[in-house]
């Protein structure tokens, strides 16, 4: 039904994560209605992207350089590290502005089902940074789902015996949720955290 | 926040139509944790259907050739022209795999507040066809809506005069849809449109 540049654009599109056939059809047809230069610029972006970026080789997050500019900032608290299953959950932290210190991206979960263990993150890398010292609280941020919780856990009990504070950010309502509509674990996680007021 | 050559993917992303900035984001860390060469591939395919894609000199469809697949078909009836806006409306009918005709795409609507006259869309060119002969039938299936009925009359009151039977296509109730849902203006046209039983 499409000439095979337009069929070949349109299976590239369907590939991305949340783009379907009809999605794909949109995109492709406004990628062929662009000026030129504006899709130039879109696939140089996509493969500059690829060849420039790579891990930070302290903290994991993507970066152009040796070491990310969170990591570089002078004026970051290097007392603290929050640990992160992946770059996006670092970028939802600093979208919040409120946090100081630095990152650890472990590059997702333990998940023994999908071959996910220790090996396949990068705690290890995490434990050094922390041996160095100068690290005084680590803050656990993975995900409050069955393996976040576990990951959560096994690096807890890793560097606890390193005389660091660990602790893990808070589970329970999310601000404006309807207890009505919460499910019955965040509820429990939400009592359990109860504060004195 | 980000580093620069993913800030320019995100960027370049977030000027595709529907991809906010979240969606950008989740598609550009898709896109740096693809295979080397999916991404190439995808970089690829926007560039070479930039380059390699025109519109068929005939009907304006997308074609890589000087006439594209449909008119070059054989088997297509020629006494038949179905008239879109766009290429996606002619994609929809093709979809449906019932139409045997050829088509005409006008490349949209006419819409003075945006400056889209005659002379913007390719109506001089669907008048020459008819006035090469051969043509019993054109089907105008323009939306239906202020524009596309306006451009539906212009055309017809062109071409009925050339002797060739003009046809709009049928607005009334979408099929399995609601009466109690549809907008007043559906519900006249389904009226207006009844036939006998």
């Amino acid at each position: 039904m499409y000439t095979p540049p337009l069929g070949k654009l349109i299976q590239e599109l369907e590939r991305l994560p949340g783009i379907g056939p009809k999605s794909a059809q949109r995109l492709a047809f406004y990628i062929l209605h662009m000026p030129e230069e504006e899709a130039k610029a879109l696939a140089q972006a996509i493969l500059e992207a690829r060849s420039k970026i790579r891990p930070c080789k302290e903290c994991f997050n993507y970066t152009e350089k040796e070491v990310c500019e969170i990591c570089s900032d002078p004026r970051r608290d290097r007392s603290q590290i929050c640990v992160v299953a992946e770059v996006s959950d670092l970028m939802a932290i600093e979208r919040m502005g409120e946090y100081r210190g630095l990152y650890h991206v472990l590059g997702g979960v333990l998940s023994p089902a999908d071959g996910i263990g220790p090996d396949e993150l990068t705690i290890s890398k995490l434990l050094e940074r922390v041996e160095r010292g100068g690290v005084e609280e680590v803050i656990i941020a993975t995900p409050p789902t069955v393996e976040g919780d576990v990951t959560a856990s096994y690096i807890a009990d890793l560097i606890k015996p390193m005389g660091v504070k660990v602790t893990r950010i808070a589970l329970g309502l999310p601000a404006g949720g309807d207890l009505d509509y919460a499910d019955p674990t965040t509820i429990l996680r939400a009592l359990e955290g109860r504060r004195e007021m």
